[in-house]
C-alpha cells in the first residue's frame, strides 16, 4: 500500500472515569472516512498513546483495524525508551493488521544507539516504518546525516514524518528517496508540498481542508492551493496549540457529536471554554467565506 | 514612559565581515519609526543579543538611543547566565537612556534562584523590568505562581512578555495587574489582545500590520480586528520559523534596502533564497488583497 | 513492614538472546538474603524497568515476591510517562505481594502536574511509595516544597530516595518526618547516615558492605563506621560509573556465579573486560586488607 | 609548553559585596606553586566565568599571568553561547599571555555547529584549545565521532578534558594522538593515568596529591599509586559534591588562611557549615593515616 495523502492524526476517546470510549471510536472512523483522508494514525503524540498501557493498546489498534476499511492505512505510533518494548509494540501492531509504523526515538541523543533502535524495530515490524523527528516533543535531535545512515540501513524505513522545522530547509537536505510527510499541525503544509513531500500527517480535525489542498496540489493547481491554504491557517493554527492540541481538538469532536466527551489522561491540559469558542469563531470567519465546515 | 502598543524586536546587523553595521542601524531606526510602532526592543533572542561582547552591547544601545526618538520607548533584552552579570548590563542599559529591560531568565530550573535573580536585577535597573517567559528558547519553565512572586517582590516589575503557549491560558492564570505582551511572531496577537494584553512585541518586520491590528482593538473594532489578522498570519507564520528567524528578517530587511547584508553570526543558520523567495510571495498575495506593503 | 536498612536495587538478569533470565533470578535472591539485607528493589533504573513489557513486569515481580521471604521487603520501581499506566503498574505490584513501590516522576517539570501523580498513583497502590528523587536520571527537579507538599497530600507517602546532591544539604531541608533513603551508589552513605538516613537503596552488589555500614551506624559507631566506609568507597565508586552500571553489576554477578549473562538490553552500553578487570582489582585491594569478598 | 601533570581549577575569590578580591588571587597563587603543580586552569565552571563581565575577566586573567611563573601553564576557560564573544574571548586570554584555552561548547547540539565553533575559535586563539568535554555541565554531548573531527581539522586541538563518564572507555574509543586530562573531581583519576592520560585537570584544593599521585603513576609505582588514591578518594569525593562545589573549596581556602572570604556569586549555592565540618573531618582522618595535610 503506497503511502500518499492526508493521514490524521486521531485523539484516543476517553470516557469520563478515564476508561478508553469504544463507541466514540466507532463514531470517529466514519467521520473521517467521509473526508476522504487516506487513512488514520492513531497513537501519536496527540493519541496519549503514551498514556496507555500495554492491553490497551493492543485492543485500540484492533478496533480501528476492525472499523477502518482495508484499503485504508492504518499507522500506528509506536515510541518506548528502549528498543525491546518498541520492538514488541510495532510486531504487535503489524500482527494486528497495521499498515505503518509511526516510529519515534528513545530518550538517547546518540547516533550509534539511535540507528540501532530504528534498524531493530523497522526489521521486526516488516512494515513500513515512519521515522518521526519531532524534537520539540521528544528532546531528541536526528540530524540529516543521521537519518541519511537509518534511511540506508533499514529496509523498512522509506519515510519521515518530518517536524523539525525549519522543515523546507531540512526536506531540501534530506537523501532524495525519502518521502517527506509533513505535520507541525499542517502550518507549512503549502510549501512542504511544493517541495514535494508525499502528504500531511497531523491532528486537524478539519481534514477535509488538507484534503482538498493535497488534491490542488497534485493538480499543479498551485494559486488555488495557496488561496485554499491561507484562508485555513488561523483555524489549524488555533488548534496546533501546544499543551492543549489533544484536548482542543476533543473538544471540538465533542460539539460535532463525535467523540461523548473531551476528557483527557493525567497530566494531560484541559482547553477552557473561551479557547474552545475561539475555535468555533474562526470555523464561522470560514463558513462566512464559503467553506461548508461542520460546526 | 507607558509601555503600551507594538515594539518590534529588531535584529542586529552585521557586516560581512561580522562587525556591527552602524550604517544599517541608522536605516533601520527611521524605517521602523515610519510604521508607527511605539517603540523597538534590541537584543532581545532575535536580536542575537547572546552573540555580542560586552563593549558591541554598549556601543548598539547607544547608537539605538541616539537614532530612537525620545518619546519612543528603547527596549534592551538582558539575559545572562548568573545574576551578577545580568545586573550589569541592566544598569548600563538604564545608563544608556534604555526606557525598560526585557529580563530573561539565568539557565537554573529552581524558583528561589529565579525569584532572587529578578529581584537583584530589577533593583538594580531602576527602570521597568519585563519578564521574559519563552521556555522554548531558554530551557526554563516559569509557573503561574513563580511569576506572581516575581511581580510581587519586585517593584520595577510589572510587565511580561509571555512565549508560553496556549498563552490565551496562562494569560488568563497570571495575577490581575501584570501586564502581557504578546509574542511568538504574532502568532496568537487577536486573540491575546482580545484577553486584555497591552501590546505585541515581536520580531515581524512588517510592523505596520500589528500597528493596525493594536488600532482596531483598541477602537473595539474587532470584526475588522480579525479580517485583518487572520489575513496576513501567513506572512508572519512564515516570518517565525524557528532556527531561521534572525536570517530571514534579515533577508528581508536586506531587500529592502534597509540592512546591507543579511549576515547572522555562527551558530546562525542562514535561510536559503527559496524560503525568502516564499516570503515574498506571500507578501504578494496580501498585495493583491489590497494591502500596500513594501518588497 | 518498616522500611528501614539496605535494599539493594537489582539487576533484571536477561539471557543471551534477551529473554528474561529466570533461574538467574532464582540464584540472585538467595544470594542477596546471604548478605542480610532487609529487602530488594526491582525494576529501578538500574533494574531496566522502563525495558520491559507490562507482561514481563507482572512476571518478574511474581517471580521475585515468589523467591524472596515473606519478611523481606519487595519494593518496585514504578514510573511511567503519564499517570494511568503508573497506577495500573503500581497496583498491580502491589497485588503481586509488593511492599513498596519506588515511584519515579513523569516527565512534566510542573509542580500541579507531579503533585497530582503522586498523589493519584500512592493512593490507587495503597502500599508505601517512596518518592524517586533523581533529576540526573529523569531531567525532573522536585523542589523541597513541592516534596513536602506531595509528602502532605499523600498518605502512603512518608520516604524519599534522595539522589539530587548535595544531599545532606537537601535532607536537612526536607521536612521533618519525612524518612529518607541514600543512593547514588553509595558515594554519600556515611555522611547520609549520620544525618538520620533511614537507611541505603542502591545498586552496589557487594551489599555486605552497606550491612555492615549500617549495623556500625546504628551502634553509633561512628570512628568503625568511617572506617569501613573509606575503604570500601573506590569500589563503590567504580561500580556507580553512569552509563554502565547495569552491566558492570552484571558482570560482576556473572562472575561470581549468579547470573548466567550479563545482557543488557538496547541501547544499554556494555562495560568492556578492562573495566571489568580493575572493579576486580579494587576489590583485590579490600581482601588485602582483610575484607572477605566474594570473587 | 608541554601540557602534561597536575593543573588545579581554581576559584575565583569574591569580597563580600561580591567584587573580584585581588588579593585572595594574590595568596592563592604561591599556596598552589608550593604544591608543585604544572599550572592553574582559571574561569572554568568552578571559576564561576560565567559570572564574570568581560573587563573583569580582562583584569583576572592579567593578574593571574603576573603572579604565576612564566614556566607554569596558565590555562583559562572560554565557553559562550555563540562563536564570536568565545573567539573574542580566546583572543584576549592569548595576548594576555595565557598558555592554553580550556574551550566549552555552547549550547547547541549540532555536529557541523558545534566543528565550526572549535576551528573558528582554536584558529583565532593561536594557542592550544581543550576540549571541554562534560555534558553534565554544558547539556551537550560529544560524540566520540565528532571529537575526532575537531581533532583533525583544528590545528590548536591536541587535548581534551574528558567529563563524559565512563571515562576510560571514552579514553579508549578516542583519536589516538589526543591527549586526555582526568577530572570529574579526580574521581577516576587512577584509572585514567593508568589508560594513559596526560594529566589531571580539576579543582581539588588538596592538589598536592594529585601530585604525589602523577609522580607515582609517571615512575610505573602502580601499587603506591592505588594506595594513595584509594586513600584519598574520600576527600576528592566530598569537595566534588554538585552544586556547592566551588563554595566548598572557598570555605577550604578560606580556612586555611587563603582567601578571604567563601562567597560565590549568585544563584550559587552556599555550602552550609556541617558540609564543611565533614570536609575536615575527613582530613584529619587522612592525617591520622600519616598524611600532611593542611587543616
Amino acid at each position: 500500500m503506497e503511502l500518499k495523502g492526508i493521514y490524521p492524526i486521531v485523539p484516543t476517546p476517553f470516557l469520563e472515569n478515564g476508561e478508553i470510549d469504544y463507541p466514540s471510536i466507532e463514531r470517529l472512523v466514519p467521520f473521517m472516512v467521509r473526508k476522504r483522508v487516506n487513512g488514520l494514525a492513531i497513537m501519536g503524540a496527540l493519541g496519549e498513546g503514551h498514556k496507555l498501557i500495554d492491553r490497551e493498546r493492543t485492543e485500540v489498534i484492533a478496533a480501528y483495524r476492525r472499523l477502518l476499511p482495508d484499503e485504508m492505512a492504518l499507522i500506528v505510533g509506536v515510541r518506548a525508551p528502549a528498543t525491546h518494548p518498541a520492538t514488541v509494540m510495532a510486531t504487535r501492531a503489524q500482527e494486528l493488521g497495521a499498515d505503518a509504523i509511526l516510529l519515534g526515538p528513545p530518550n538517547v541523543q546518540k547516533d550509534a544507539a539511535l540507528l540501532e533502535y530504528y534498524r531493530q524495530v523497522s526489521d521486526a515490524a516488516r512494515i513500513p516504518c515512519i521515522i518521526h523527528d519531532y524534537p520539540a516533543m521528544t528532546g531528541i535531535t536526528l540530524s540529516v546525516e543521521l537519518i541519511g545512515r537509518i534511511f540506508e540501513i533499514s529496509e523498512n524505513i522509506g519515510h519521515i514524518k518530518l517536524e523539525d522545522p525549519p522543515t523546507g530547509m531540512k526536506m531540501q537536505a534530506l537523501a532524495p528517496g525519502l518521502k517527506v510527510f509533513g505535520a507541525l499541525g499542517g502550518m507549512y503544509a503549502l510549501e512542504e508540498l511544493e517541495l514535494g513531500a508525499v502528504g500531511v500527517m497531523t491532528g486537524f480535525v478539519y481534514a477535509e481542508l488538507l484534503v482538498r489542498l493535497f488534491e490542488l496540489t497534485q493538480n499543479q493547481q498551485w494559486k488555488a492551493a495557496a488561496d485554499l491554504f491561507f484562508d485555513f491557517l488561523p483555524l489549524n493554527r488555533w488548534e496546533f496549540q501546544p499543551g492543549i492540541g489533544a484536548s482542543l481538538r476533543k473538544q471540538v469532536l465533542k460539539k460535532l457529536g463525535v467523540f461523548s466527551t473531551a476528557t483527557v489522561r493525567h497530566p494531560g491540559q484541559d482547553a477552557d471554554a473561551r479557547t474552545v469558542a475561539q475555535l468555533f469563531r474562526i470555523v464561522e470567519h470560514l463558513r462566512q467565506k464559503g467553506y461548508a465546515l461542520a460546526v
